[in-house]
């Protein structure tokens, strides 16, 4: 494998102790003493989450997740609102459309967040809507919306909050009963910093009594038989699971919970600031308002006359540095710079660092080392 | 973890330098290094198949790829012939109802196989019948079904063939071109030996033909989305994929080529007979019928006065050999032997001494060695 910094909004670095977790002996998934490992991982997901509901595994990426969490609550022809503000907000729209629901789009500019007046505004005009999804940390744009002053709002309205908090948990502040949240969904291979391939969500009762009443769209991803996997002796899941990721995300939310939730938060919010305090050292442009800005994912516009390939080709090819570029109509437009996961000082020294020998010697006129001041100035 | 010798059918062990590919750095999984691994991989697997079509990974367990398989083929109503002689033939029934559909099963005695002539009847007998499924073979009776001579008959019908080599892959005979498979579906963590948590399929033109004239019924595994993301440049998966498993996925079809297909097929053949014989030096009782019998795994039936947790509780516990007990209202009944992935005269050498000391210590009257002098007999 090659030695490339990954400054990606995910897939991110993974601590060697997780590489090693998973390269442990392959357990059978039904016995006793891959019950405790289970039990162990869901408890410390639900700490992680914020919640005392019971949290769940999925073998399968953040987006196996998010159909979870559609599919199982769905009637056909159902109303449900999606706040689209970004690639994965669109995501859930067009899940609910493939469970044959019935979606209404609250559309957002590219690059803004969602107001919570909006999202009142929506539900008083349409009193069908059974469930309202929001992505917290907008990947694709690097925003981040108020999912906890929406909370207080949905919670007034007869309708399920779902939020993806795939790219936020662990990095961003999440708390799901705090928060209102009735489905959680989330990814391994974000802030967690495990190994991508493995996805968790946590439900309220307010959620399950939903489902109940719901045939489930997908067999695969059929809550009603986690639920009752789940909560057999021992513990397990329907279907088996990546047995090896379990033992890395196990790993991974052992390393978070030493480390403390909150100190993490704080570590990604410094790095957030240093990261974009960089940026306008070199004169770059943020592309979403700064007050609405993600804490994990930074997003910037593509400097004039620099082409996406040259800058990121550069900064991967020659510096060894990988940066995410934009998606769909934002490609070209945007890059993105990942701040997720095990970050630190460290790693935005090297970036910018290869930032400003990228853009140099692609002729902009930087001033060097005016990145690096700003992300020792933000880190002293 | 504990030192459990796993003989069970799936998850089995895995060879120490599989798990050390899957320790590896993470890559991004849109790059054009993990675009090079991912081809590799899913040229290995088109190998493994026997075909020349494109092979497709999910993130997900056997179950995922089997819901693939319905979910993109199958419109509302449409009618599917499920062949049922046990759980997993079982399985493709309830995803087809739960897909919408109009599953016709054709029931068979669990212990037995389904014949050629019974499928041909069952077709002639409806002409509205869009897809076939069958097991090859069934995980939970330990039964191998004519997988090849029901090929012969499904061709000449206007529906798929769609099989589940789930625990047959890379451990029986399966020629996905020479069958006349239109979808193959399989998982990492059986006769593959890699961990679990990877599913592999593979597709004709014929099916594809028909996916593009079905609106997929999930997001996560609509095939569509992977065709397209796997033809791009770099191929990849339309969702991040579990890239430590794909890691392990090919380690594990590299091992596989290394030792030769029709190698691996023979030393699971002489496995296979060397378990069957061992038991009847006991004067155990085989669960099938011998001549149905599967190469990959052994079900017996369980010896009058024995329970089953003092029987596998016994082998787990004091001597250290983990076994399958029997599922749903075999529970109790039968007990299976796992002899698939890495299997050797060694593993059956500890299966079989466990064995004898277990059935001796609860009582049962046993010629000592009787078993392990039937295993010898078989590699000599």
């Amino acid at each position: 494998m090659d030695d490339i910094l990954l400054m990606l909004p995910g897939p991110t670095s993974v601590a060697p102790r997780v590489l090693k977790a998973i390269s442990d002996n392959i357990v059978n998934h039904r016995s006793a003493i891959f019950g405790e490992i289970f039990t162990e991982t869901t408890e410390l997901m639900s700490e992680i989450f914020k919640t005392n509901n019971q949290s769940y595994l999925l073998t399968g990426s953040g987006t196996s997740a998010m159909e979870a969490a559609i599919a199982n609550t769905l009637n056909q022809k159902d109303k449900i609102l999606n706040i689209v503000g970004g690639k994965f907000g669109q995501r859930f729209m067009h899940i609910a459309k493939a469970m044959g629901g019935n979606p209404q789009e609250l559309a957002i500019e590219w690059g803004d967040a969602v107001t919570p007046e909006q999202v009142k505004e929506a539900l008083d005009k349409d009193e069908d809507i059974k469930a309202v999804t929001i992505v917290h940390n907008e990947t694709s744009t690097g925003v981040a919306a108020p999912i906890e002053e929406i909370g207080k709002v949905v919670k007034n309205y007869d309708a399920l909050y779902i939020v993806d908090t795939v790219s936020s948990l662990g990095g961003d502040r999440v708390d799901v009963d705090k928060f209102g949240i009735d489905i959680c969904v989330t990814g391994s291979q974000k802030c967690l910093a495990a190994p991508p391939g493995m996805a968790a969500m946590t439900l309220t009762d307010d959620a399950w009594k939903v489902i109940d009443n719901v045939d489930s769209k997908t067999y695969y991803l059929d809550m009603k038989k986690y639920r009752k996997a789940g909560s057999g002796t021992p513990p397990e899941t329907p279907y088996t699971p990546s047995v090896s990721m379990i033992y890395g995300l196990a790993e991974s939310l052992k390393i978070i919970k030493e480390e403390g939730l909150e100190n993490r938060v704080a570590r990604h919010e410094q790095a957030a600031e240093a990261t974009r305090n960089a940026v306008k050292a070199l004169n770059l442009e943020l592309f979403p308002r700064e007050e609405v800005s993600s804490t994990t994912v930074t997003a910037v516009k593509m400097p004039k006359g620099i082409t996406d390939s040259d800058f990121r080709g550069t900064m991967r090819n020659k510096y060894k540095v990988e940066l995410a570029g934009g998606q769909d109509h934002l490609k070209g437009n945007i890059f993105r710079i990942g701040h997720m996961g095990n970050i630190t000082y460290k790693q935005l020294a090297i970036t910018f660092s290869a930032m400003e020998m990228t853009l140099k010697g692609l002729g902009l006129d930087i001033e060097m080392g005016a990145s690096l001041a700003a992300v020792n100035q933000a880190y002293l």
